[in-house]
């Protein structure tokens, strides 16, 4: 009998989008496989948000509260809150009010609701800039390496080249930054934005300072380069006064700021969104909102953000009058715990004085989710599946954060699903990982 | 004064993606606007589903059946639940296997829960198929014209040729199907896929038959090309039996399966899915399902579809036994109704005995949301202006959903969300805009 080779296989990644073999599209893949095969592992790898506040009744509090709030404040009939609910909706979202007024009560962010468009997650509002930005093959975009890989992916997907910028211990090196823009514009390449995350970034932990948010403004301004500011961490600082956001400062319409409600509200409503209040001329002349282009595009991609979805955000921040900053009091205070015992538990196992742990090296952010560690030795997704299996803790290798060389000693921590008796446990266990691999043997 | 110019616009969408100049991405904009402004008026261009059986409670129902179907046919402890519906989930879907229960129940189509990937609407499955598919600029997809705009717009974002295939009056004319599909090849073009919708298709409503069905099988078999087969409306017949949808005879996987529940449960939800059970070969040699390499790319867009509006769809399912067919009894009903009395009123309003009415001539769709009329005179987007001004009815240009020319004497009427009363009044106040077009008066 004749065998059919074609059965093997109907396609070939070979034969579709160049980003399918790209390592960055699997990246969260691979880890997340790794991580599933050792339940019991220490999860210092995932970012998620803590669970222990999770409550399913607050979801039918939430869809409720909106609700009201579309009757009692919005005048809407019960067949128009039906309506708001089931059906098909504005692009640009149904709770973009209320995330204009959240921006101003949290952030003193002044918006125009109509420069709002609500996504489903940040992830989609990330997409839709860079979909909007990429005209040509002369166009790159700009980023802070390492780089949220979700950044570095939506690139990918739409043909984009992304420029590494050195972080430098100020979150960016602004003398990186223009010898970047000055080579990429030599070159005859199209640098159209710079993708920062100016409060305890993933995966450096480093925040800007006002100075240096101010500078990168000046900078922006000057060079005529739009600022992507992603903002998921900022409410969680421990201790200090906040610093203002690039958006909040933005004096020139240079920032497009991306929203997420995963860490403050739920991952689970994928309700995010971007605040895009340039200024865009078409051919008839008049000219529009960034935010009226990204959601023609959104249309295409996903029609509008669940309502369902959306309600569920929404009625949060009805139920607590458009503050996140006063709602999450709890989990602020559960991460700046964490953050200190880990910060701690490190100069405790690793201490200052004597190798060969000496050679163990951190940062040590103020806030935010994440610590990252530089090892003498190499540091790679052989070594995570090593320590998962043989020393019973997860982690995440910096080398998945850089689209070039990079992170090759380094791996993050990361503090949001871990409890304290854990984060105690996990450094043991790491500590024992060092030791193993200097030779030492636990 | 020195005016600074530059502070009219900050950007020009003549530097932003190319599809934002394109008609595709405005049309549903522009024709909601028209809609907006005569809210009065007869809708029959709306596509969406009625709202009549929508009731806020069905929402809390339906995430408690969810809640209790995890718990209690999935094993899980309430943590998991919770952490189900709160958390960052699995990019592929927690409903995928009610969907492919769905599928076997409602279309006798057996697929691996594996090959489905849930998506925010059909919408987002519609783009992860073209994204997948268009590696570079050889690329094309094919699509009967006249097409859903959804498909252009999409294929817009990609920057991926659509060439028209006749529709005919079999849903699809085969013959030109061969002659595009081999003019492409001479012309070094790369057609991938054909997007087809074979149950009353939007906009025409015609459908195609078993026999060609199976003929268009077998030449996509032949000539090494993937169906796209998107079915919103499969479900909505008039009276007889169904006709096997392309999936259901596929026998060399050949067909990517499109699927939304947003007019068969809600479409605020935003849930829909495709099956892509395509093998793929990949460098690592063993092949995976086309599913998985969709889900890398959902990952980069949208993460994962809402797991809170997952579960309003998954509830909805586990509470009808995954039967719409059965669940939607009265839905059926309705839309059948409707479409009767448009047809019969159609008949009534112009006879086929005197002119000048005699030149109006329209389809008999056997169900579905549309009928096609074909008039004397030129219909545009300034006639629907006037009609939903000066009559009172609002409709939609055929000339929307043809890429090239097309439609230009043609427009759609819906009956998804009009009532038995609209019905009449809009069909009275359409042939009033016909003898006031051709010059009789009313």
């Amino acid at each position: 009998m004749a065998t059919d080779t074609r059965l093997a296989a109907d396609l070939d990644t070979a034969s579709l989008h160049g980003s399918l073999e790209d390592p960055a599209l699997s990246s969260m893949n691979l880890l997340n496989e790794i991580a599933d095969r050792y339940p019991q592992a220490v999860p210092f790898a995932a970012g998620r948000p803590a669970e222990e506040f999770f409550d399913t009744d607050d979801i039918h509090r939430a869809l409720r509260a909106f609700a009201d709030h579309l009757a009692d404040e919005r005048g809407m009939s019960p067949a128009q809150v039906r309506r708001t609910l089931f059906q098909y909706g504005r692009t640009k979202g149904v709770v973009h009010h209320l995330v204009a007024r959240n921006l101003a009560v949290d952030e003193g962010i002044e918006v125009d609701p109509e420069a709002v468009v609500v996504t489903v997650g940040c992830q989609e509002a990330i997409y839709l800039v860079l979909r909007a930005l990429r005209r040509g093959p002369e166009d790159v975009v700009l980023a802070v390496a390492p780089t949220y890989v979700g950044l570095t992916g939506a690139a990918r997907l739409v043909d984009l080249p992304v420029l590494p910028v050195a972080s430098g211990d100020d979150g960016v090196d602004l003398d990186d930054l223009l010898a970047v823009l000055r080579r990429a514009r030599r070159e005859g390449l199209r640098p159209r934005a710079l993708y920062v995350m100016p409060d305890f970034a993933n995966p450096t932990g480093l925040s800007m300072d006002r100075a240096v948010r101010q500078r990168l403004l000046d900078l922006a301004h000057r060079e005529d380069l739009l600022l992507l500011e992603d903002n998921p961490y900022g409410l969680f600082r421990s201790g200090r006064d906040r610093v203002p956001t690039l958006k909040a400062l933005d004096r020139h319409r240079r920032v497009v700021y991306l929203g997420s409600f995963a860490k403050t509200v739920l991952p689970g409503a994928r309700v995010g969104y971007v605040v895009a209040d340039q200024r865009v001329a078409d051919r008839s002349g008049e000219p529009g909102l960034l935010a009226d282009q990204l959601a023609k595009i959104k249309s295409m991609l996903t029609v509008n953000t669940s309502p369902i979805a959306q309600a569920v955000v929404g009625g949060r921040l009805v139920q607590q009058e458009c503050s996140l900053a006063a709602a999450t009091v709890q989990e602020q205070q559960r991460y700046a715990r964490n953050l200190r015992q880990l910060l701690d538990g490190l100069a405790r196992r690793f201490p200052a004085g004597g190798p060969p742990a000496a050679a163990v090296r951190w940062n040590a952010p103020v806030g935010g989710f994440f610590v990252v560690l530089t090892l003498p030795f190499a540091v790679d997704d052989q070594l995570l599946e090593y320590s998962a299996r043989s020393h019973g803790v997860l982690w995440t290798p910096m080398r998945h954060f850089y689209d070039g060389p990079g992170g090759e000693h380094q791996l993050r921590l990361s503090i949001s699903s871990v409890t304290p008796v854990q984060i105690d446990l996990g450094l043991d266990r790491l500590a024992a990982l060092v030791a193993d691999r200097l030779g030492a043997g636990p």
